[in-house]
Formats: structure tokens, C-alpha cells, sequence
């Protein structure tokens, strides 16, 4: 390969949030992409995708194919029967509040999930939408009442997200009475870029960027409740099946996006997820 | 057919809750069931069922072949990508509080929904899980952005639901931050017997009965936000897919149920959606 080839390929990658120098051993990722007009799955390898017979989660299996990363277009990276989240779960998020004594869960619509690249749509009567850089579990097997112990066998891998957040929707003296559209307006569920699996999830640092500059940092180590407390809570009531995503919480303070902005969610040993805002 | 014959067939369609007398012109029921292991949408005729080719939204067409509705296992009616409802939408069940001036709309997770004749669960650490009785909206075509006069166009049919509430999750001193649990629990979402298409929606008697019993009686005219509104009001911030499902909110006042409860919503021209009550 040429320098100038390898160049461009790395720009390129690093274009869709996926160069990432501090790759661990025994970690895989998977992107899911358009190939050929449909959805499908691969497994990446630097700068290529290897496609994956068998699906995702029952027997992924890479075939010898390759494709150039730089020439697919990304999807968020699973295409999940629902969306949870957890809100209030760092204690730099919630002030001076008291902890629940369990996960406070929502649900965020399947219909707001885009993939890094794609826009953030502010709505046209919002005035005040929010990012909120998180770390997002994917659900690898059907989940009801697992144990805390067992739930690390049902989180097939993780990615970045962004909850944004619609805050006058959420909290105030005119908010609704649920969050339906404050966390789930079309465009409100950035995922992405890729899903790694085999990371130690418990202690991975989160960094948000608005327009290049962090304005969230935090190990996940932060969580309130932690993964595993997560999906056992959960399982205790609503049954969670393969490819199903959780939104672990955000940390720290968050602000209103504007439409130019740029918002990054990086993690290490993930990627970026990179959305840009617009107005609707 | 015997007079024996004909007499059981009643009765299956009877307990299948799909004998409706007053069927009126130009009214299509649809079901979904299992079919050779596999879900399939098809036309009820009478006790029996012309399967569909061509999927239920795009070009039904029912084939030649006929199957006796009492062999099959009856599914929910449709397979939908998310499942909304709005709440406090019946003066008679809101009370003296003001109404809201939209639709107060919420998530169900997908994983709740249950046919009719499968059983309600009661969680085992639930005290206080009432029944809901409501009419139900299956969108028919991707919807965004809709006004309430073009809403019309959007809905497919409509049928039963009960959208089974955990009052202490809901609400009072232990209330969850967000109704995720208290709504969509598994098993919290029956759905069904069929989807009537051609129905006057706005104006359909729905009794909920509770061991035979009427506990609640309204005719679908007295909803505050009537079922253009709703969907229209939904379209302006989260797009509706085909399928997709909305309870449109409970009259009067509901009970709690116990273990061995049986819970009946019936609207004229849909049907009866049944369900026994257990303890999990």
C-alpha cells in the first residue's frame, strides 16, 4: 500500500470515529453497514470490515471478504427490539441529590437511533436540547432475572451514546408528564460507531467534546449502579433480548446544543461517535 | 356443517373472544397466529381465517385457502416496532385534575405485549397491579409530521388493549422517577383479539369486565384527546411506522386484580380481549 493510500484510509477512518492506538488484545469490534442496499454485520479489522455470516450474537462468523471501511456507510451499530436508559447515575450528574436505592430506567424509542454522521435534528419548538455522552450496553442473550453475578454473560459488548435530552420536556414548571419526547424525538438517540466486545466496561474513560473542546470526563468506574446491577434490576421485570440497548447515565454537567455544533462521545477502546446539530 | 359442528365453532370463536353480533358493512377483522410455527396475518371470515400474502399494510390479499380459527393460536394482532399510549385521557378517570393541552404519552416496551388467553403476571414483588381497559391504534403507514385532518389516513384499525398499571410504581411515595416498569412490565401490555379496519373509532362502547363483572363503561367519544389528535400530536416529534401501537387511555376508575381474576375489554365490532390473572 501506498504512504499516500494509508493516509487517506486512516483520514478516513478516522472520519467514522474508528482509529483508536490504545486497541487491547482480545478485543473485537463490530460495525453493522450497507452493503449491497441491505443492513449487515462485520467484524473490523483496522481499516477493513469483514462481513459476518451467521449474525451477530448466535455464531458470528467473518467470512474471508473484505471491505474497505472508507467505503460503507455506517449504521448505528445494532438494531435493537428496545431502548433503555438509566438516568441519574453519577453522582457528578446529580448534585446534590440522593442516589436511588435502585436503577431509575426510562425508555427511549427505537425510531430516534441514528449512527455517528448523521444530524441531530433540534425540533422546531425546542429551545433547549441537551447532549448527554454515555456508555451504552448491548444485550448478547435473552435476559429475565439474571443475578447480578450472572448478567456479565448477557452484555455482548458495548458502544458510545448520546442521550440528548429535551431539558424544558423533562423537568420545569412545564414539563410532561413523561419523557416520551424530552429522550426520544426523532434523532435524539446518536449509537455508535462500532460495538466492542471483550473490554473491561467498569472502568473506561468517557470523554464528550462539543465542537473539539471536553465538556464531559469520567471514568465509568463512576456509575452510581454499575453495569451488572443494571441488567439484573431490569430483568427482574421486563425481559431483555439480544441486541436490546441500555444507556448507562451521563456524568457531570451538560449544556444546549445549537445547530453547527459538533458533539463527540469517545470512549477508550470504542471509538467516537460523532453527530453534527441542526435546527428542524 | 352439523348443527354440533357449527355449535363448537361458535363456541372456539366465542372464547377466542372474536363472536361479534353486530358486525357492520365494509368492517375487516384481522388476526395474527401461528401458522405452521410461524406468525401470519390473516382475514377473519366468520370462524374462519384466509391467511394473507403480501403483509397486512402494504397489498393484504387473502388467499383461497381457509383455516378454522379453533386450530390456531391466536398472537397479538401485530408485531410493531414501539408501543406509545397516553395517559389521563377520560375526564371520568382524571377526576377533578385539569387536562393537559395535548396528549400526555408515554412508552410501553414491546416485550409487555401478550395475546389474548395468555396470562397476566403479577410481578412477585408487586402489590397493587390494576387492569386499564382502552382502545387501541395500529398505524398503518409511516407517519411524520401529520396534521389531525391527514391523521385519519395514517391509522389502520384499531383493537382492545389493557394497559396493565403497577399503582406504587406509578405513583405515591415509592414511585419509580419514570413509569417504565409500572407500565411495561412482561405480560403488562395484552393486545388483541383482531384489528378492525372501516370502524367509526370515535364513537365505539368499551366495557372492561373483571370476573364477568362491568367495572368500567365508555363509549370512545369521550376522549379528551380524540385519536387524530393524538397520533397527529405524536407525529410532530417521533415518526410512526407501520404497525406501531397506541393506547389511547383508560375511563373511570380501575381495581387492583389478584390471582385468579379474569379481565375482559370488549369494544363493539372489535371483539374481546381476555386474560386470567396469576401470581408470578
Amino acid at each position: 500500500m501506498s504512504p499516500v493510500t494509508r493516509r487517506s484510509l486512516i483520514a478516513s477512518a478516522a472520519a467514522q470515529g474508528l482509529v483508536d492506538a490504545a486497541q487491547s488484545a482480545g478485543v473485537v469490534r463490530y460495525v453493522r453497514f450497507l452493503k449491497g442496499g441491505a443492513p449487515a454485520y462485520g467484524m473490523l479489522e483496522g481499516d477493513t470490515i469483514r462481513p459476518l455470516s451467521g449474525g451477530l450474537f448466535a455464531n458470528p462468523q467473518p467470512s474471508g471478504v473484505s471491505v474497505k471501511l472508507s467505503s460503507v456507510k455506517l449504521l448505528y451499530p445494532v438494531n435493537p427490539s428496545k431502548v433503555l436508559a438509566v438516568g441519574r447515575n453519577y453522582k457528578s450528574h446529580i448534585g446534590t441529590a440522593v442516589p436511588s436505592p435502585h436503577p431509575d430506567i426510562f425508555y427511549k424509542p427505537v425510531s430516534c437511533l441514528i449512527p455517528t454522521g448523521e444530524n441531530i435534528v433540534i425540533p422546531s419548538d425546542s429551545k433547549n436540547t441537551h447532549y448527554e455522552g454515555e456508555l451504552v450496553l448491548i444485550i448478547g442473550k435473552k435476559a429475565s432475572n439474571v443475578t447480578v453475578q450472572q448478567a456479565r454473560d448477557y452484555i455482548f459488548g458495548v458502544t458510545c451514546g448520546n442521550d440528548v435530552s429535551e431539558r424544558d420536556w423533562q423537568g420545569g414548571p412545564n414539563k410532561d408528564m413523561q419523557w416520551w419526547r424530552a429522550k426520544g424525538a426523532d434523532t435524539f438517540g446518536p449509537l455508535g460507531p462500532c460495538i466492542a466486545r471483550g473490554l473491561d466496561y467498569g472502568n473506561l474513560k468517557l470523554t464528550t467534546r462539543l465542537n473539539g473542546q471536553p465538556v464531559q470526563q469520567a471514568p465509568t468506574s463512576d456509575l452510581i449502579h454499575d453495569c451488572h446491577t443494571i441488567v439484573s434490576f431490569i430483568s427482574r421485570y421486563v425481559t431483555l433480548l439480544p441486541g436490546d440497548v441500555i444507556y448507562t447515565g451521563t456524568p457531570g454537567t451538560t449544556q444546549k446544543m445549537k445547530p453547527g455544533d459538533v458533539v463527540e462521545v469517545e470512549i477508550e477502546g470504542i471509538g467516537t461517535l460523532r453527530n453534527s446539530v441542526t435546527q428542524g
